[in-house]
């Protein structure tokens, strides 16, 4: 569902080294000082080899017999994952979806921030949700030059998200979160996720489904 | 990020399906009658092999020389992916982000229906939110059998997911689609797809950085 290739570090150890993170956060919250793989493995439901498996990826070697120093592994993910200063978001669309997003993702303590909202309801422009600003979209390369945004959160309508490429290209935004059930090309050098949740719903249906017949 | 194993179709397949339907939908409502593999997957950013290969492993060959059919298409997938009848849906938490997946998914035409809500939250129990009546956590296995529930969407706070397994599991509950940050294992027989919205923005996050790296 991307069109992200040819990097050094795969896209599923990625996703993973944000799953741990959190997990390893909300051990350090509890106090737990040390973690073995087999436990992170088993809270994520995987396998103690695939979490060593990603740490070597990552070039993280300091297991000690009380298992993983959790607060070294969460610095060594940190600088993995983030980049150097705080990165700028924006979101697309504030209808319901939009909105529960921007509620979702700020304030969450993330390097990832977002700074700015765009859509062309009248009744939306000039207000702020959860105290972000909603600018009307015919503003957005100026914003996006002014306030350095990097990536945005699209939950357009279907109907107008392939609008919205050529905006995008053209403001030199570089990686595109899509909720929407359009499906979006970009060229290369713009990194996106395509993230249709119609499509985990029926995916889910469909083997709840073929157990069901399994099991009759 | 799924407990999906062990069945004839692959999981891919099966999202790319449910990605192919709703484009074939979107065709048919334009008035167009047949539409090429190499069109169709050029809509999807993949080759017109996968495609082909994925119309092969359901079984559908009926390719002419206008391309494929696009109301028979869509049947066809209509066949493999969607249940008899409704398959009922519940969301657990109804917060800004249950609250928009409420909507979103609601009245949206498919075979899966959202019939009910639940949360712990007086102020929202006994309330309708887009004419889906939200029931307090205490009623879940009652309401699940009486309404007869066979999946959750799950968007809860990450801190309470856990206490919600065995609710889930006593209710006779057969797939879970979790929102939250919180990663659940089910045992073998309900399908559980974890679904962390903040995982897929560090993603794309993390490839951006790469790629600005990479361009210095």
């Amino acid at each position: 569902m991307s069109n992200i290739q040819n990097n050094s570090i795969p896209e599923k150890t990625i996703e993973r080294l944000s799953e741990y993170r959190r997990t390893l956060k909300s051990c350090h919250e509890q106090g737990i000082t040390h973690i073995f793989s087999h436990v992170l493995a088993g809270i994520h439901g995987i396998t103690a080899v695939q979490v060593r498996r990603d740490l070597m990826l990552i070039g993280f070697s300091s297991d000690t017999k009380k298992g993983y120093d959790v607060e070294v592994l969460i610095e060594f993910i940190n600088s993995i994952l983030d980049s150097r200063g705080p990165m700028h978001i924006a979101v697309i669309g504030m209808g319901n979806l939009g909105q529960a997003l921007t509620k979702y993702f700020n304030g969450r303590g993330l390097t990832l921030r977002i700074v700015a909202a765009f859509d062309i309801d009248p009744a939306k422009v000039g207000h702020e949700i959860d105290d972000i600003p909603c600018y009307p979209m015919g503003e957005f390369e100026k914003q996006v030059e002014a306030l350095d945004i990097k990536i945005v959160i699209l939950s357009s309508p279907a109907k107008v998200a392939s609008e919205l490429v050529v905006p995008i290209i053209n403001a030199g935004i570089k990686g595109v979160l899509n909720f929407t059930s359009m499906p979006l090309n970009f060229p290369r050098g713009i990194v996106v996720e395509n993230y249709d949740i119609t499509t985990l719903l029926e995916k889910v249906a469909y083997f709840v489904k073929e157990n069901e017949e399994t099991t009759l």
